[in-house]
């Protein structure tokens, strides 16, 4: 039986997001179903790669909050600066502080992070998403982050509902566990109704083809990213 | 018989210009009906707020430039990117020189004009204009920037349209002649062409709310523009 | 015995800002010693002003709360990101919301609030900081912020250590104490020892005429804003 | 007999520029000796693998016309403005239409190249340039700018000189004749000083290290880059 989007995230409905990631069919597999994520779920990820994307996931978190701080400039209410401000906060106090954990329990300092080189992945991720932050509205900002929001919970239901997916002694269960909780996937709902009540006030369905292309060129560097941890060690070797 | 935009601007038609221009009724009579354009067009305006005026307009000119500027950044064809830059190149290599030499055959050097404070009204009207050109998308910033475009032309064809007009010994006669002209009005039907065609893109009707509250700040401050000369000339009391 | 600075903020010592506002010293004067300051002081200032005044005061919260997230966006350290996002958080959270509750205890509801016009004195300060905001990088942010930060520090001691300050009885008491207490000026204190190393890491020394040139600006337009009120109620009349 | 920079630019002598290439030695050779540039001079380049790379170097051309209309926004000065807009215009009017009719003779049409997608290489150097023009003041942006403009200068100066390359029959002499001739080495000349004026002003010297870190990741994106062409390819296979 193949993954419904429509049961897992009923939120979805009729909405603009709906539509792009329906328009967005083999880009998204391609991001989705990457090898990475099927090994994630399998178990059987390399050690060594997983350790290296986390640290350029960690490098990316910097320019994705960095948007969210430029969605906090661009908000035409009030309402969107403090729910664009607090995503910024728990990026900076909660979820970078989690990865710096996580990575510092296998022995890499927070000095060595801030060190690290980004690979080309991750350079051409980070800046992407923040020139679209920056010469497109508010709405252009959202679609483009939605990408990496929405997509990472659906990642997370489809291994969580794979009967594929390895659980006892899968050493990535809590990656799997936190985008598949109901805590993320509460996040990827609020942040997807608020992108809806954007689309209504400003004109996401007569955009369509410009946000689509936009959201289609994010899911492209998703997918490639994924490659980031390979692309780090072979930058070390 | 009262002026008729329809006739003047067979362009405007059913457009989003229009549209904007109508829903601003007060304000937008508040800016071209103004005491200093009505002055202008009798000819009685006092020549020290004339030339502290246009010492005011070429330091907006620097940010309108500007704005253009990021038009060209913002710009989502090259074709919108060449148009952009061709403007851009137009205020810096002439309008700015044709404001500078007119001063300074009234004894305003270069010097003086650069260092020359700026009053409320410039600071204010041009730092909006940047703010929304940043902000938000290139409709957003061509819209802000139509009310000064498009207002000047409809000025100059009130004023050679309007019996009040002095023609004969007018001092400013050639400020009508050059907003009222064919080269002028050729440059509002081109610029409003092109809001057109991004307003069918980019979703115009659907975020006409948002676009007009920017549209009516834009004309309430150019309202105010008209007072920047006063306002300099009381600074230097 | 008139006001010294190096007792009162002798964190000041030889810092860029001390450099800054001792070259300021005319503009500087015009804006901690305005009558509207020196009204707060005496409690004579009208009531109806202080209101209007406090209104536009909130409506520039918003774009200095913009600017920080500029802020977050520029900062080219992890720490510099946090402090700048702590920033954004507590304008939004808190001192907005004192706003609110101050006003709304004068009978001015939220809706009203969100609806005032914005004064020109409002529209230029605000404006003008975000353009030099986006302009240039996180030292000429920090310095354009400096007045307006360390400026009502400044303010709120003088008049804390004025014998004509009236206390009892006084309805402004409060705001006095707020920008004279011990709170606000840690939020100053710590506020300058970042842009300290602001000017050490991106050559504050070396640039002082053009940050000096944007950073007296600022001081002008704070100046004016203590007009705002008076503005506001003009409009309404 | 090694190439010697000081005496094929002698104005490099002893500027910020010259400082920041003499302190990013590994990169920079990574750079300008760079495999595709070997081949380039020896005349062995495949021709699938140029033309792919005009490519993408089109559609990065974009991007860095964006960059300098950022410029044009950034400059504290109206004679910066103007030397960022002939730049702008220059970019748009004429590189990029030399880059279309080279590329329709070999069979590319505008439209084709308008629809190329852009390689990770291409997307991360673009856009990495449009985040410090934004983050940054102008200093920023033109140091970051200067890799591109400066070793573009150098590698053809290399080539023209060495030995090694083939001149008779070589398919890309004009490639190596443009950017070793006087026309381009003048405007590196010009580039340069503008870049060393801005150096003085804005505090070259006491920013070098985060100066010198944005170059670097400059110089590495432009050594990734001579890989776009490759990069291309394996797409479309």
């Amino acid at each position: 039986m193949p993954f419904d989007i429509t049961q897992s995230m009923p939120f979805i409905g009729n909405t603009l997001y709906g539509a792009l990631r329906e328009n967005c069919g083999v880009e998204w597999e391609a991001y989705v179903g990457h090898r990475f994520v099927r090994e994630l779920g399998a178990g059987t990820l390399a050690k060594p790669e997983f350790l290296a994307w986390m640290v350029q996931d960690y490098l990316y978190l910097v320019h994705y909050t960095r948007a969210y701080a430029l969605l906090v400039y661009k908000s035409s209410t009030l309402e969107s600066m403090r729910s664009a401000a607090t995503i910024v906060h728990g990026l900076l106090h909660e979820e970078m502080s989690l990865h710096r954990k996580m990575l510092a329990a296998e022995g890499i300092t927070a000095a060595q992070l801030e060190q690290a080189p980004e690979t080309l992945e991750t350079l051409a991720y980070g800046r992407y998403i923040l020139d679209r932050a920056q010469a497109g509205d508010e709405l252009d900002l959202v679609v483009t982050l939605s990408a990496c929001l929405a997509g990472y919970g659906e990642i997370g239901l489809r291994l969580a509902a794979d009967p594929g997916t390895k659980f006892e002694g899968n050493p990535y269960l809590d990656w799997i566990k936190t985008y598949s909780g109901p805590i993320y996937i509460g996040l990827v709902k609020e942040g997807l109704e608020r992108m809806e009540d954007l689309a209504q006030t400003h004109g996401g369905t007569a955009r369509f083809p410009l946000l689509l292309a936009q959201f289609r060129q994010a899911v492209q560097l998703e997918a490639a990213f994924w490659n980031a941890g390979r692309s780090a060690l072979a930058m070390q070797a």
